[in-house]
């Protein structure tokens, strides 16, 4: 299988500590760098994680709180030095664009790559980017402002042929590309093979979700249904669940809940409050819920799995 | 003698790197903090070196580049988590202030603290700060856009009483005060003793200056003259003499030939090119011309001194 993998950044809450930035992890398919949220920073943890700022393309931006987008010009001079070539997409609120353009007046002149703002859609579930291997849909959460989480799914694998039987039927390179993406054999003699006589299954798809900052959804479940890998805020333990509620952000009991409701293989949680000098009392309320929990700390890497 | 130094807090030119971040220092008074320049991370950096932004109230801004200014809306968002109170002072550019007020609407309200914005002189030296310990001056540097350095200068010590002597004299608490200030003592019987046999010298004041970013200025000379301690930018080595002048930078043995026709006490280099990994040549370059010179690194404390 194709790497596959998320890098965290930076796991703090609004203020980040001296162990921990504020938001941003790199999703990485076989060294394509999806950059999501833009903490202060960013650009020197990416350094500091041997992440190359030059191969991001894309920026996932969940909405925009300072903790969240204050690394972005630093970032973006950063890779204008760097000699970044091509297109820098951006998918964001659309406000953003506006604030971006003000600041690169504090910035080189650029020329040799140009930065293109994607407004998200705060309302529904929608495709915001697509290529060969994967998709990544945003959906709304609920925060103070207008916030999307992300989804990243590997698009479905190809089925293995049964390279016996083809062969031994000496079916066509044509064919047999038609065969593993699903089809049955016709063969020249009229017969129709159906394809589950001629391939293994594929691996299942690999997917991961990114729910960042929040109240507990409901209405997220279906959406994150099934995903190999949840990574969801946990701001506070479920003693602060008052405040968590006020400040539209999520307990640890809480994101293990919908992560067990979702039925997700494996949850991480993260964006702590900085009162927790040690986060191990919300990684175990967390477990007692759901035990495949672990917590982001910046520069942990997570396989993303099906 | 009351405490007086200044911390570095960042020490690379544009490009940050693992051991360098954007430039940003802090100089301490006797635990009054004035933070000159503030590049992307410099909360990060007070809290490594363990100065609590929230007792910073006055900050200086040499110029709107990116690398000396992206650190501001995140330090400023978290002096408001922090519960700041009072008022913090920026002296910088006026077009900083429409930037600031741009970016407000990405941080939290806050109420508790005022930021006051106060627009630098970029054509003649001028006072721009004072208070019972130290006056702080701005300076015009000559950089790609209007840019300032700054000079931190104690204030004259009071001198000495000899105590011996006007305990024998039996001189009154307040005319004590007017000696220490340099006045003559008029005695109940009408003699004038010189204020000379009543004292001996105060310390001599101590200074600070900082200049960076700017092409090496013989202008400067004047005002910086015999200043205890001078940071200068070195972001080349002077066989990059001409990539320094086309961008506006200085070399290293230029920085030291300034200090030593300036009659400074230290010389420190910094604003580095991240293309130097070792910035040993640089300071050799230096102190064959003025041995006294030291590189700045982040988290490095210098005494100022007269």
């Amino acid at each position: 299988m194709i790497p596959f993998y998320v890098t965290i950044l930076g796991s703090s809450s609004a203020l980040p500590t001296l162990a921990r930035f504020p938001t941003a992890q790199v999703v990485n398919l076989n060294e394509r760098f999806y950059l999501i949220d833009c903490g202060e920073g960013t650009q020197i943890q990416l350094r500091k994680f041997g992440i190359k700022a030059g191969k991001i393309n894309h920026i996932f931006i969940s909405h925009l709180h300072g903790d969240h987008i204050f690394g972005l010009p630093g970032l973006i001079s950063s890779m204008a030095l760097g000699g970044k070539k091509g297109e820098l997409h951006i998918y964001s609120h659309s406000e953003l664009k506006m604030m971006m353009e003000q600041l690169m007046k504090y910035m080189i002149d650029f020329t040799d790559f140009k930065v293109v703002y994607h407004p998200l859609n705060f309302h529904s579930q929608a495709v915001v980017y697509e290529d060969s291997k994967i998709t990544v849909d945003s959906f709304p959460l609920k925060h103070r402002i207008p916030c999307c989480g992300f989804l990243f799914r590997e698009k479905s694998n190809a089925l293995h042929l049964r390279g016996d039987i083809v062969d031994y039927l000496n079916i066509s390179i044509k064919d047999r590309v038609a065969i593993k993406n699903g089809a049955d054999y016709h063969s020249p003699e009229g017969k129709i093979i159906p394809n589950q006589k001629l391939t293994f299954p594929s691996e299942p798809a690999r997917s991961y979700a990114f729910c960042t900052d929040t109240l507990v959804r409901k209405q997220i479940i279906p959406i994150v249904k099934n995903v190999g890998l949840l990574y969801h805020e946990a701001t506070f333990s479920n003693d602060m669940n008052a405040l968590a509620l006020k400040t539209y952000h999520t307990t640890a009991e809480q994101a293990a809940q919908l992560a067990s409701e979702a039925g997700v293989t494996k949850l991480i949680i993260g964006h702590f409050s900085s009162r927790y000098k040690n986060i191990n009392p919300l990684v175990d309320e967390a477990r007692r819920v759901f035990p495949n929990t672990f917590p982001a700390n910046d520069g942990d890497r997570f396989e993303i799995v099906s």
